[in-house]
């Protein structure tokens, strides 16, 4: 078996839960049908396996080096990566006016997942760059658009982003990273940006940085920070590669995980100019910047997914060959052993990695299908709708896959027992590797406040509306269907507590205090949307299992086992939490530094 | 701020939690008093600041290498346990008439405490060692103890545990190392011993080896398996260092964390014999060998906990230190930045590992406290209660901090932002050294199944009826003080569903199923005893609050707010887990491996 994909269950998600096929009836996506994407997840399939996965432990052993002031990879990653380019598979997400294959983003997350699955500190420079391709062709002007655009779509440079500063992560109103005016229009760029991720390598030959930086006399705080494309070789009058921009690579960052995505702070103007164009208005920085965030954060999901998944699957195989010890019931110490995935714990184990791994992933999967919705409207109601929805869920989608794929991976380790944290199997180099993502591109705290504090309050709370709507309709679904009705009462009654949970907030006199539990709120919402994603798959798994032949009995049943599993073990963990977070819960907020340690 | 220890909680859970002072009033102790042991403390405190903290980094940075048949280990892990030994700090834990210097239990896992928090990996050399000493004490024939006890006494040689096998993890009954009676009453041991922790180095000139075998024609299971002795080398008739006993390192492995302790692989028997002495009667070597997997459970949950305290009290200091954005009600992004301490989520953090690390070290002092109180006693009935208690407290010492203090960790991290995840700091190590605690010395699955199958049952539940005893005095004593009757309720209510959990697994029809969710029960009945621990403590706290000066005011009120935070967030979650337990439920038991995958 693949242990980077599932293509059966990569199938039931996308066709039999979600109805991708009804994409491929639209203009937009006509060109596409069923075998021509099979078609390209074999491709995408065989190369992650070769190229990806082949060189995942090395890349996590061998981390880049800082060699004469630069920045230098095992070969091993350039390869992976052109390899990738040649297939053409860098441009599968844009539209076919930029010179994109314009594939659904249903279709583009499930070929990246199986990069981010196979090896996610290689999918990180795949995955930047593409924000930065969007941003640009968003918000950049066409002479910008021109000199660049079509280098990123092809893949042939990659892109970063260049936010943070050694003393403002989080907190992106206190960076100092200057742009100063030119004659000519341009900027010129001083001040120190950390952890950039895929900051400086050989890989393409230009690197190009989107950077947020303040025009001297903005204002103060984010209201006076703008964005701008900062590449790391100029370009000629031609468009082609001109001379070194002055961006000095300042250091390397090592980190417990992704080790192959090299992360480094660069100094901006060291030892010569930096030069800069604006992209977008002067001060708009960070709004501009939120058209690349939004993207980067379900990516940030799909790659927690894909760690999860690579546990999962690793585990699973692991599990199905190696035998130890007996049933308790064969007394016999002489009798065979049997293999480990029939012992109970074993199973709760795999049930657990497998209940939250096919859970997150559907969720990505569903925020995809939310673009694509997108991608086919107008302009209009209709359009905001969707909008206002993948706005909601976006928090949920990189959170709750980064802190329950990580358990999930906290666990393939334990099925393996000893050998599961030993550095000659995978499961611990993905337990590692996925650790970061409760950080990447806002924390979880930052997540958790955007939902509880904006998302679900913005136009008078119509995005929670919205919600309950596309729940309502599974729901009216699933009461047709025979044995999914308690589900949906579970559910519903979950759901019923998330909406008076936030009207308890909205009524708190403290804001602040309405706040202090946010993070319990993210993630009691996540696992109400993710049982939702459950029964979506328990409506299809029924639907499967009527129509189906034997061949895929099992894998129904399984499915079917995996709703009943998160409806009993997990969904009644919300309560609690929801609970805290409405009753305004002060133990924590009240608790001074001193309180904690007394000295 | 100390990183390693926190001397005020220290004794305040020493002393006005547990009562330790009443101790020095016994003969066997009588030689201590507070302020001997403080001033042992302080010396333990330096030594683990100056030689175990200062290379906890390197350790796991410079791990031991295979050189010319032999891991080499870098020097500062010699120096290290070589000042710790210096210092006398090796037979703390004896009794004097082995050459010991008898301290309590309480005050050896203390004094343990810091070092396994300074440097968790080398202190796997020490307990381990002392694991073995207890043993060869317990179990040995007197010439052997004449031969090895005093030096391991003295921390002159260090020893090992060698069970597992490449075949035979948790299934010891497996394990195929053959041991070959000669004339002379020794044995000639032939096989491959996997996972052996501390197996080969130079920090002593001789390493004594517990090697599980089995004697040609001894029955099949664990009933054949014998426990001897093997020393790294022979020795001379005047009992100095001999030849070598041809214990060959056959490879080291690479763990995921605790990477400065040498894990090998050892071929006993190769190019050569290796020769062994019978460690107590034939046969019996599992049962001898468990005078030391207990010991070491309760030293790994006392690891599991260090490792929890060390995150915390460095995320801790972080916090106070670090500035980074505002308050929400500061919308001047010109205010200066506040200390991120002061932000509500960091403040939910802080207290959860607060909550985690010091309940679970108030647990492992418990089980400490019980060991003392048997050796004050004479064998008889009050004996055997406490020994009982103590064997249904173990699995839960042993797996609960292994599994909180790890989701401490992560949390410590999660304070420190990007910067946690970086080598650069000692939360991102401290998170990985304690992922192993789930599977060291009998995994979380094993633990369950442990407290489950067998300790709530032996004895007709005796223990169980212990423990309610033992709780409803605390609850007796809670009812007399002001605001703590609420949680007496609460944890009343949540035991008695511990009791009637029991009962229904007692009932089924199927044992094997009865077990399924044994590591349910485990985290639960886990819970419920923290609960208890923090029950004690918040008597402490008002018991100090009410006598104390104002100097500890903070202190006070930092244990009240954690014991309320204990039973608001965190004891409310056993309800479902023991439902589902007693339930008997089978969602995962059900499943067969192909419905996993469905292929």
């Amino acid at each position: 078996m693949s242990v980077i994909v599932n293509r059966r269950d990569l199938d039931f998600m996308l066709y039999e839960t979600l109805g991708m096929q009804h994409l491929f009836e639209s203009p937009r996506y006509g060109d596409y049908d069923r075998d021509s994407i099979d078609a390209m997840f074999d491709l995408a399939q065989t190369i992650a396996e070769d190229k990806f996965l082949s060189c995942a432990s090395k890349a996590d052993t061998e981390e880049p080096a800082f060699i004469d002031g630069a920045a230098v990879l095992i070969p091993e990653i350039k390869q992976a990566i052109d390899a990738y380019r040649d297939a053409g598979l860098s441009s599968t997400a844009y539209d076919s006016d930029i010179g994109g294959m314009q594939v659904p983003m249903m279709v583009d997350q499930a070929l990246k997942g199986m990069f981010a699955c196979a090896n996610t500190a290689l999918f990180n420079y795949i995955f930047l760059s593409q924000g930065v391709a969007n941003m640009l062709n968003a918000c950049g002007s066409q002479a910008l658009k021109n000199e660049y655009l079509a280098k990123l779509v092809d893949g042939g440079w990659l892109g970063t982003m260049c936010l943070s500063e050694t003393q403002a992560g989080s907190s992106l109103a206190d960076i100092r990273t200057k742009a100063e005016p030119l004659a000519d229009g341009s900027f010129k760029l001083t001040g120190t940006k950390m952890w950039i991720s895929c900051g400086d390598h050989q890989i393409t030959e230009n690197i190009v940085h989107m950077v947020l930086a303040k025009i001297p006399g903005a204002s103060s705080g984010v209201k006076g920070i703008s964005l701008f494309l900062v590449p790391k070789n100029r370009l000629n009058e031609d468009g082609g590669i001109g001379v070194d921009n002055n961006i000095a690579l300042a250091g390397l960052n090592h980190k417990m995980g992704q080790r192959g995505t090299v992360n480094c702070l660069l100094n901006f103007g060291e030892g010569g100019d930096s030069i800069g164009q604006l992209v977008g208005d002067e001060n708009q920085g960070l709004a501009n910047m939120f058209h690349m965030m939004n993207e980067a954060r379900l990516s940030v999901g799909m790659a927690a997914v894909s760690c999860g998944l690579g546990g999962y699957l690793y585990s699973l195989d692991y599990a199905r060959n190696r035998p130890q010890g007996r049933h308790m019931s064969a007394r016999d110490p002489s009798s065979p052993m049997v293999m480990i995935c029939e012992h109970a714990d074993v199973k709760r184990m795999l049930m657990t990695q497998k209940a939250y791994v096919e859970g997150a992933q559907t969720l990505v999967f569903y925020c995809a299908r939310l673009i694509d919705r997108q991608s086919l409207m107008t302009v209009g109601e209709q359009r905001q709708r969707v909008e206002l929805l993948l706005d909601l869920l976006t928090p949920i989608a990189k959170s709750w896959p980064s802190e329950y794929c990580l358990e999930a991976n906290k666990l393939a380790i334990q099925v393996l027992g000893g050998y599961g944290y030993t550095r000659d199997y995978p499961v611990e180099r993905l337990y590692r590797d996925n650790r970061l993502n409760h950080i990447h591109e806002g924390t979880l705290g930052i997540q958790a406040i955007d939902l509880l504090g904006r998302k679900v309050r913005i136009h008078s709370g119509m995005a929670l509306t919205l919600l309950r709507e596309e729940m309502t309709s599974t729901f009216d679904e699933a009461r047709q269907m025979p044995n999914l009705e308690g589900y949906v009462s579970q559910l519903e009654a979950a759901l019923a507590q998330v909406e008076s949970t936030v009207k308890a907030v909205d009524a708190a006199d403290n804001p602040q205090l309405g706040l202090a539990n946010a993070t319990l709120f993210l993630h009691a919402t996540g696992h109400v949307v993710i049982a939702w994603m459950w029964l979506m798959q328990g409506l299809a798994a029924q639907r499967g299992q009527a129509a189906g032949g034997a061949i895929d009995s099992a894998f129904y049943l399984g499915k079917l086992a995996a709703v009943a599993f998160f409806y009993r073990y997990e969904l009644p963990k919300v309560k609690t939490d929801l609970l805290l977070v409405a009753g305004l819960d002060s133990t924590c907020y009240d608790l001074t530094a001193e309180q904690f340690i007394g000295v």
